[in-house]
């Protein structure tokens, strides 16, 4: 059940709490409150971490909360109950996540001692299997999906960016998909050139790139392929194709983020392209689609085993077009691409 | 151009800093961000609002912010780089949002006077007739799409509620619009007794509650419209139904949103069923889905002319079914409900 691998991240994060004297941690993050009670707010909750732990919901939310969580579940009424309570049982110096708003902040913090921490974050690095199967099936829902698509015969039926990316999130769903991980990126021509460019209207043109992911279980996929055209098309992406496989290739447990970053970049840049990748070279992910470590330039993490990355390099021709290719990786001794979809489509 | 009524809108902000001794406002909201330039950020950005304003956006959005802003674009670099630059200008003295996130507030509060300010929230709050003119389309195609889905003839075919809400947001598509303003709600049968019901893959059952939106350049439409089908739900339809007609009768400028949501609260109340109506009576919307003011017991904001709001009481039978009907209306002296779906389809 997956109430047992929430169990020892709960467990993990109030041993750390307990090592640096907090009487608890105050979440409010969503995926933070899903990630260790298996409830995923709507509108607005509080949890208070600690040996036994509550979430706060508001009155609308409370069926549907306690129908989904492993822990216990309590109506908020307003934030002067909340640091009554608080104080009652004497949680006065508690974590907080640094997402947390500053009107939140400084309602709590007259009365309360409360300091960013990053537990939460550095407790979701470390993916467990069940975790990890998870994110698998996302991605071969995703991968499938897109075979299924065939963007490149899409072009000659005149159909729209928008529809292209439509079509892709019903694949999705049909085959088992909850609901996209993010606004799928359907960039023909020209529009390929902006890392995050917005669906439009405009129909299909040839060089096509598709940035997508799915949720299953709430677990987010994260995948993005280039289909070139024309011959300098095809030059930069086995540029891109290079950095991505060395970079790939690099990836190990013991070895600094920035290091795969730097073997992407490096290769670009030998291609006279360096100032063309204007972005960091990939992310975590799992119930959020931006999760830490970063591989970047100062994201200094050593990468453990069953950490999740993705690795997207990208060269970006300005009102020309633009080539990226991701695949995400479960870092183990095998280093290990998750999903078998081709790079090359 | 929309450039026109935005300038109103900054003009209006940057007057209310300076009556209130503000050397400017930070701000990080991208629909902030969007609301006084046209640029909507993808990632992440600063804006120091102020007589010259500037946004301040990662370099992969460098592209995509100059195409789309009307105020000037700088790349930003770091916390401290931006610091640098504030002092410099003498901006040390700044309103900020009340949804700054406390990490940045921590990094950027030693050096900086930054102070929480509805100035934002406040502006929005009243809609210039472009704005007007955008929530219409969004509601217009958002009601012509749903009579085109007519869900009832869907349940004899056996199709899911997801497939169902997916339908619905191919025909916003079709009709013109950008995207949904949020996760389509098909929530059918018992399903519909929580007010914020995921869609499942079950087949789609009789009484059907569908709450959903789109989003027209940026601005959004939110309307539910519930499909009884035994004699008890009628029942209930006919009280929700009521309080939904009542409440929007009173509305018109001067009076105290808490009035709106006492009429609607009153009238289900006196039917034995104030206790099933778990959530406030309406809110505001705009580029976001949830704006001020709000219509709640607790919610004392005056409405004013060209303010919007949504009228969305409901019912909820735990465990059975439940009922909403939701619209939205313009508040002028004819306190008008946009668009013209029927509430009994």
């Amino acid at each position: 059940m997956a109430n047992e691998s929430k169990n020892i991240h709960l467990n993990n994060i109030v041993k750390k709490l307990e090592e640096n004297n907090y009487d608890g941690m105050l979440l409010a993050d969503f995926n933070n409150i899903r990630y260790i009670s298996g409830y995923l707010p709507q509108s607005f909750a509080f949890a208070i971490l600690k040996e036994n732990p509550i979430i706060y919901v508001a009155e609308m939310d409370m069926e549907i909360a306690n129908k989904t969580s492993s822990i216990e579940i309590q109506q908020f009424t307003s934030y002067e109950e909340l640091k009554r309570i608080l104080k009652k049982e004497n949680l006065t110096n508690l974590a907080i996540e640094n997402n947390l708003t500053v009107d939140s902040f400084t309602k709590l913090n007259n009365d309360l001692k409360l300091n960013i921490e990053p537990f939460m974050a550095e407790e979701r690095m470390i993916k467990s299997s069940e975790e990890i199967k998870k994110i698998d099936t996302a991605m071969n829902i995703a991968h499938k999906s897109l075979l299924e698509l065939n963007p490149r015969s899409l072009i000659e039926e005149g159909i729209s960016e928008w529809e292209t990316a439509y079509k892709l999130g019903y694949l999705m769903r049909k085959n088992g998909a909850e609901v996209e991980s993010f606004d799928t990126i359907v960039a023909s021509g020209a529009n390929s050139s902006l890392p995050h460019a917005v669906v439009s209207p405009k129909p299909l043109d040839s060089h096509i790139l598709i940035d997508y992911g799915c949720k299953y279980q709430g677990y987010c996929s994260d995948t993005t392929r280039t289909y070139p055209s024309t011959e300098k098309q095809e030059e930069i992406f086995d540029i891109v194709l290079e950095a991505h496989d060395k970079a790939i290739k690099a990836i190990k447990p013991g070895i600094d983020g920035s290091k795969i970053d730097a073997i992407a970049r490096d290769i670009i840049t030998d291609y006279g392209y360096g100032d063309k990748f204007i972005h960091t070279t990939g992310h975590s992910l799992g119930l959020d689609i931006h999760e830490a470590p970063t591989l970047s330039t100062r994201g200094h993490t050593i990468l453990e085993n069953n950490m999740i990355v993705t690795v997207e390099p990208g060269i970006y021709l300005e009102g020309n077009f633009g080539v990226r290719i991701e695949d995400t990786i479960l870092i183990d001794n095998k280093g290990k691409i998750i999903g078998n979809l081709p790079q090359r489509l």
